[in-house]
């Protein structure tokens, strides 16, 4: 007998799930191009002036950047689970729908933070943001090995591997928001140098290893 | 002799219907992040008033968090049903964007719900908003099932189920939205503890069958 | 001898342009959603007042309607074509980046009608846009019949059919349009029911020949 | 041994390489839709008086088409790209993110422009956004080819062809760039000609080869 019940037929759609969130990631990643205003034209007329104007805006676009660089970040890492989804179920569809929540949240996060460089509490919600975000994608993938969503060549190794670097992030990224006890600009600067190195860091060699 | 009315040739892609509904959820779910603007840097200097201006902006981020939760159990439903549909019709694509037009006022029923919780009006507008994204999953399943349109692994029990599931949960919002006649507080919370349960609701269990 | 001009090789991917629209129209199908914003708390303290208020919003709620309707109209119209391509060429996408452009422009063309009911001008700019959706709907069928990038299943009748409809649906609007010399009302309450007539209209009996 | 470092499991899937700039590119060309306001009803009442406040709002219509025609340009870039790609990996999931960051910069950068018709700074920024666009398609063809991502119909002609086509069209929009220490609008206008030409060129005759 087929078990009829709702909630085992519902949200058994990966398409979906990587659909949805492609949306959610491209809205997320232009919303801080709309904080980005040409200055007023009455006001500038010369190359100097606008050059002026530009370096005004410039902090915004460094928040642009940095908001980019973290959704690209985690746009890969839940790349690298869906790719190895067989199927889904109701309950990964909505560890899904928790992680993209707090993907719409990340481009707020990141302005209040660069608003108020100077306060810990301004750098401790930005961290709480990535805190979730990794917490959210352990929660899928160790959702997906537990109820056998994977496919056959998501061998023990590649989930480890997985398991692995959300933790090891996770932890460089807590070790650099504690130093906002000594100075919030150098913790914030530890967290992007270890953004870009997840972002650009090598694929061989000992370093690739973390 | 083939038919070849443009009525029988339009709107045959399931495919199509789920992109533009992947699309339209993604952006009405981070709309309300719009929303959530960072306090003026000029008047906040400290942890402490960094915490009392985002506490002025709680309830939006509570908004922005049912809204997305509404969006998700209807997205899971939408989904639920699109998996089972073999092709689609001009009909069945017709009822879709129905349901999809319901989904972009979302947003806005929920913001009203929210700024006016003391009124009965906002959130009879909230329920009704629900009670029409019901009536039109209600609406698609039974056109896709009398036109022939479901795939054969949509059983006679399978096609019960999504009903019956649209059925009980509507008629659970409603006796939640009917209680306002006592207190709209009330009411909400009922609606939202519903929400809840269908969210992160047992898949096993006694529960489960509701 | 292979011709590898890269004008030969670009734009070949049917389910890309199929993507890119979906995205196009979910944005366009939400932008007019931005418009509507919930009165202001501090204004309305009864059911009866917020009432009002939503009566002053309610000719948005029917401009983003309308807008709805015509853009669901079009998706639908091109998903018709799409799902009979094979594949696709660069001239190809560009009439259907053309079809897209003008489908950004329907929100503010619907929002300028609504806005000066009683202007010719703004009746006529609303139909000017559909005259340019149907017009490049025109031009990427028979782009598509004339490169042969059709699959086999389109037949004769096929082609001959979504040009029909096409032609016929685009004399209607413009005898709809000419209406206005004697009242733009009148003028645009044809539009809609042409509108409605052809989202809603039968797919049996000799109306669905239209 | 399978190597299961997770910088060799990540970024894997073309597909969401495609969706999620299919999301972003019609995010960023709906963009500046939102900058087209109708007129203030209150002070237009005549069908003249609403042509003179629409020719206020034409330059930002203009805006839109051309920023709307760069995009449409690289869309049809990248596609090109993505087809012969069989798949793809971190570093060059990372290079199409980098793409489309400055994607997501266009609609602002051709705002600037247009504001500033008369700056040689404003022209210079959106060169340099056409050339980011370009060095960005230029490294995401090379690290496919060196990293044996594509797929075997990419032949060396092909190879050539899109490498080809990448360098000549920037040469052109260089040398257009240049002129403006004669004269901004001689410059815009070359390379608005120079676009005009690679959207809409000739696949056949000599000029099909540039």
């Amino acid at each position: 007998m087929t078990d009829t019940r709702y909630n085992l037929i519902a949200g058994g759609s990966v398409e979906r799930i990587a659909a949805l969130s492609d949306g959610v990631f491209a809205v997320a990643m232009t919303l801080l191009v709309l904080d980005l205003k040409a200055p007023a034209a009455e006001l500038v007329h010369t190359d100097a002036a606008l050059a002026t104007a530009l370096l005004d805006i410039a902090p915004r676009l460094a928040v642009f950047l940095l908001s980019f660089l973290t959704l690209g970040i985690f746009w890969v890492g839940q790349q690298a689970q869906l790719t190895y989804l067989d199927r889904s179920d109701r309950h990964l569809s909505w560890l899904h729908l928790i992680f993209l929540f707090f993907i719409c949240l990340m481009p707020f996060s990141t302005t209040l933070m660069a608003e108020f460089l100077r306060l810990r509490l301004a750098l401790a919600l930005y961290w709480l943001n990535i805190l979730a975000l990794g917490l959210a994608l352990l929660a899928t993938w160790t959702r997906a090995a537990r109820a056998n969503l994977l496919k056959p060549d998501a061998t023990p190794e590649i989930q480890a591997a997985i398991c692995r670097r959300i933790k090891i992030a996770q932890a460089l990224y807590a070790a650099a928001a504690a130093l906002c006890v000594i100075d919030t600009l150098l913790s914030l600067g530890c967290i992007v140098v270890i953004q870009l190195f997840y972002a650009l860091g090598p694929t061989r060699g000992p370093l690739s290893k973390i």
